[in-house]
């Protein structure tokens, strides 16, 4: 079959050792869009996790006032205050190699007129969130990832949540296939569906995970590995298991009422230590 | 007797496991109101437990300028800036499955106003600190929960601090059946009341509690376990019972002098993990 | 001689176990006035030096600006931002159990205001850095407890820095006995000296304290004792006492070069543990 | 050969115990001059660096915007909002023993005009990012230190990124006896040229530096050390040994993936018990 489980033995195979002569350079400059003054958290979150997973550089186009939460938890990122403008007036950033836009973002106008900016260029990006509408996706060759829990694929796709839930790899995979982008279904086990009709599947997490801002932290992971890594496969499908696996190392020590979202980022590298 | 000590047996019997196919909204969504430019650790901390508690989605509503403190402790929650204008000018908030309004609110007349929308409501709600205001209560069903200590019972009733103390589950049981409302009477030994004139009485905690921030921790939690647990009298008892244990768990390692409030969410998971 | 060394027998038999039914009230209120714009950190390291030895309540007196710095590392204290103000225009604030001032403070005429209306209270009195200001003191039964660290005591005193080290014991205690206040002379074993010309030597501590902020964790300290302890020698004593063994302790795991202020109030508690 | 492998043995000769009777004077005062709103994290990571490297005191010159978010992460240090503003006007701060500027700095013109301030004293001077303008360096006693990673010494020498890495030794020791500077030419095996031709190469570190912020860090651990120590060539070799120490002691734990620049400064203390 074109779909599989996603396995640790496949994470194994496929995320390499860094070279001991890279440079920041060497893994890619993140644009991560998100977070306003009413919800900052979100992209503090994503940050984090971007960061965690190794990305070469941050850069977060976010509110003045966001920025200041956010750089208390990520002093390793630089900000943009304008770079949604920037992007909704049709600049496209230089020397970004992945953009991950949506999380806590709520202005959709602005939010549209960013995605056609960014579709004219040819830098792989994640949308989530506030950036998840309803519209064409262009022809291009960077990837687009999108990243809706069943809620958010039903309003981009007119399906109920409950018919989604009843058939997830088929309406993944008819998505994905139709508007040729990676459709991420979040959930328990995530759906990871490819243009090219290939699908994989999640086993790793639990209803810890069950609390606002843990798909923040997702976006974050995928953003680094979608930056850093080559094989966009398995970039994604990592990045989705490593953020379920985070949570099932949490519940070791505590418990899935008591997890949240921030602490996912936290675990990354003793789950990469067990992996390596 | 309609009275019982609340032990560890109960709080393993009432706490279910999540299930596996939960999402965020299966937990509720809560509001809390609290926290001023110049008391904004009360939410803090009360966000803090609630998250910690395993609430699905938390709003916090409070001043801009306390927003940015909370939200570096709590990048989970989004925060609300008009939460109690909006309440006091008669908006009830959507999609609000528990509303826990007073620590660190000092607006007298707009938490009068809120309170009389929140009592055209249906949503449960717990009132602390600056929201324990002495009034007549409403005829509803969704429950309302008092969560004074002494002195602030003292407030309500009119009795002096020492005469309640000298007779807490008395007073405690008068005021729920006349009020209609569950009292949690904290202080040592708290003693939680219920409309129906049965009680319960809590035996952790220790005189590590005994310090500013304590009971704001404990308004989060019980605000986590209204909006996602369907036992109401459970939920407040767990909530306290566990606030306690997690004081108890502390002394362990340090002393009843060192302990402060901010650490009691931090043990929140390792004392589930222990009755679990 | 009326001279001793303070030892840890002498704390393990002056501090006593909080009582079972005690309440925040049983421990006092203090009021911190400290820090500014530019100097926020010390008004910190205070600030969590008297939540971590058990104050009941905490107030800070700072400037807007440094609360939001301040409430991000005690969500336990309350804030307000014309403490200092009020004092210079001779208000006393009311349900103040003891009063620091000093750390972070730069406004010479309007600490002096402050001080001339302190001088009129019976509440006990901290003065350090920005408050130890060359002037008299009054006749009041309330202790004022001065903290300078040689070269704040040579300002104090017109003696040489020089002079003053060759003869701590001598020089602190004709200062304590002349001006009717209780002198801590900090710097290599702190000499204590009392207004009844008695006094104590601390042995505890070690040059990790040899940066910008040791004193100010002190401040903190001393507070809590003043505001929760009744023997008022044994309450600074022992102050002085734990400040120093929490440096003696994080040097185990550390170094002397590494351990960080802000490192001193996080082993309060382990220290606490180990003599309780 | 003039040149030699810095080893622990070299680190361990040169590193000296803090003298028992010493105070914060002893071991200096840095000025600290980084971080702008967008760029705040920088100042950040230089200042915990410096501060668990021994500094006696730390002032951090910076925007008041950026100093909120630093001041959380230092509380020991303080700060002056118009400290690059006075270098540029030609003032010289006072009781200052060593300056590092440049990390999240951007206003050529005002680092230009700082520089020639500086230039006019003798505090040695520590230049990064910002800082690292091709311009002539002045002839003076103390020193003055360069530290590009291998794309900003392209920009500084005009010489190809893939050149310079060819023959980092050589270029190096030309550039830092050319223009009596100490160059810290970053990158996998830091090489540390001396005026008078000689120099040493460091083998710590690993490819979990490769990340933003890892630089900055290495900044403060400079200053530190050229504050508070005598011997300026074993002051920079043993900041840079430390520097890339941390890293290496970080990944026994976690992954070369996981671990990001604020860890660094974490396990300082850890890394020096290792070595004393
Ligand atoms: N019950 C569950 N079991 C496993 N994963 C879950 C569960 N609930 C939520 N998640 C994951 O948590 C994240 C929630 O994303 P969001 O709803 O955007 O916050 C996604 O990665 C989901 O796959
Ligand atoms: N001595 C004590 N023993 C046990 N619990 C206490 C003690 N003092 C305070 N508490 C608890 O700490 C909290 C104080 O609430 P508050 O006074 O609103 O901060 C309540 O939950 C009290 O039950
Ligand atoms: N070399 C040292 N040995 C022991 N204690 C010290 C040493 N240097 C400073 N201290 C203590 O650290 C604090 C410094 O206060 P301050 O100078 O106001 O920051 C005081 O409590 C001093 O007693
Ligand atoms: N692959 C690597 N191996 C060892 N050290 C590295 C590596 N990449 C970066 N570094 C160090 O990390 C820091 C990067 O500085 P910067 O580029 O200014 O952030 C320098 O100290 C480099 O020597
Ligand atoms: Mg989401
Ligand atoms: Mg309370
Ligand atoms: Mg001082
Ligand atoms: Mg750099």
């Amino acid at each position: 079959s074109k779909w599989k489980i996603w396995s640790e033995q496949d994470v194994k195979k496929t995320l390499h050792k860094r070279d001991a002569y890279s440079h920041k350079g060497t893994f890619g400059t993140g644009l991560l869009i998100a977070g306003t003054d009413e919800m900052p958290g979100s992209a503090v979150l994503a940050a984090k996790g971007a960061l965690k997973m190794g990305i070469g550089k941050l850069i977060v186009g976010t509110s003045k006032f966001a920025s200041n939460i956010i750089a208390q938890h990520v002093p390793e990122a630089t900000f943009s205050f304008d770079a949604l403008d920037k992007l909704a007036i049709g600049k496209i950033p230089e020397r970004i190699h992945a953009i991950a836009i949506g999380p806590g973002l709520t202005e959709q106008v602005k939010i549209e007129q960013a995605l056609d900016t960014i579709w004219k260029s040819e830098i792989p990006v994640i949308l989530d969130a506030g950036a998840l509408i309803k519209r064409n996706y262009p022809k291009r060759t960077a990837p687009i990832i999108i990243t809706p829990h069943p809620g958010e694929f039903s309003r981009l796709t007119n399906i109920s949540t409950y018919e989604i839930q009843q058939n997830r790899i088929e309406y993944a995979k008819q998505y994905a296939t139709d508007h040729g982008v990676i459709v991420v279904l979040k959930g328990t086990h995530t759906v990871i569906a490819f243009p090219d009709g290939t699908g994989l599947i999640n086993l790793t997490g639990n209803a810890g995970l069950a609390k606002g801002g843990s798909g923040d932290t997702l976006v974050g992971m995928l953003l680094a590995f979608i930056c850093s890594e080559k094989n966009m496969k398995a970039a994604v499908a990592n990045a989705v298991y490593l953020h379920g696996r985070c949570a099932d190392i949490l519940v070791k020590e505590e418990n899935e009422r008591s997890i949240v979202a921030s602490q996912l980022s936290k675990v990354i590298g003793k789950v990469l230590k067990e992996i390596e």
